[in-house]
């Protein structure tokens, strides 16, 4: 029987139901649908950085890089992220900023395959991403 | 040479084209999108409970368990559910039915990853969930 | 430490952004989402196959199907597509092509599970489809 592991970053403000913000279980790893909520803060409502998109997304990477490290993973061993964003028009600038952080993350494996669509998402929120890795 | 098994309740509608309900291979279990549809009535077309979110989203964890449990799985194994709704506005019951559902269950491992994104779905459905799971 | 390798059709154009179109790592093989982008011509910017939900779909299906050969995989492999559409009445057409296609593609296994969403997507692209696989 292998265990099912939760991960819980303690820079993580509570999910806003019953589900995990990361699970592991043998060599998977999979990070929830992550948004770019700044650190939790006792007593305050999760609050999202902002208002600029790339404060979100960097954010929003921050948040999922957590829950793998807290896994015991690195961006290396995701395999796929899917980004949902809200707007067309924030493709370009999403990937001007994907590239640049990739970049300097010095990722040594090849990057992760990805899917990119356009959701609604909760006000005042301009991206979402979560991933699946494999460990090991 | 792992066999690829096809998971097919017998409660369910015939699939709207070529694709299972769920698959199993190794460890790995894979279930379909679901909605909220009635068990199948020969010569009724599918049908879906309602019409209120509640009965459409109880009726989707049923149609999602009864897969899992035809491939020997449990809540338990699941490690990712992609919720699917079709207005922000239901973000606040679906959870609320979503904990109520998953304390009833009685969970013995961590709560599942989830992403929750709203898209379109075909009328009159509300919600969609989907569900990776890994075995052993 | 198993190997993530990276797929890479010749016929692809190459990613808007830094990553992958496909991935795979012991077993698991992710195909990142695929458009119905024309095989790529030196100099020449994407472009889809069109201007029909037929064409653009049965050219996704072999971008898709061009990462999975890359990757030693066939369709039988596969254990979920995700078909994201941008209009809820192209579902009925959809299916037939779906379901012409992979009668003729001769599959040896169960068919994959699969999730069908409404989304919105760029300017000009009717569908978008991912995968993900198990080998062996």
């Amino acid at each position: 029987m292998t265990e099912k592991i939760q991960l819980t970053p303690s820079t993580h403000t509570a999910p806003p139901a019953k589900f995990s913000h990361g699970v592991k279980k043998g060599n998977i790893l999979q990070v929830a649908g992550q948004v770019g909520f700044l650190p939790a803060e006792e007593g305050k409502a999760p609050t999202p950085a902002g208002p600029t998109l790339r404060e979100q997304t960097l954010q929003t990477f921050a948040n999922v890089k957590a829950i793998l490290e807290e896994g015991g993973a690195t961006w290396d061993d995701v395999m796929m992220m899917r980004v949902y964003l809200t707007d067309v028009d924030h493709f370009a600038e999403m990937n001007e900023i994907y590239n640049a952080y990739f970049e300097e993350q010095g990722l040594k494996a090849p990057a992760s395959a990805r899917t990119t669509v356009y959701v609604g998402l909760p006000k005042g929120l301009l991206i979402e991403i979560d991933a699946l890795a494999v460990l090991g």
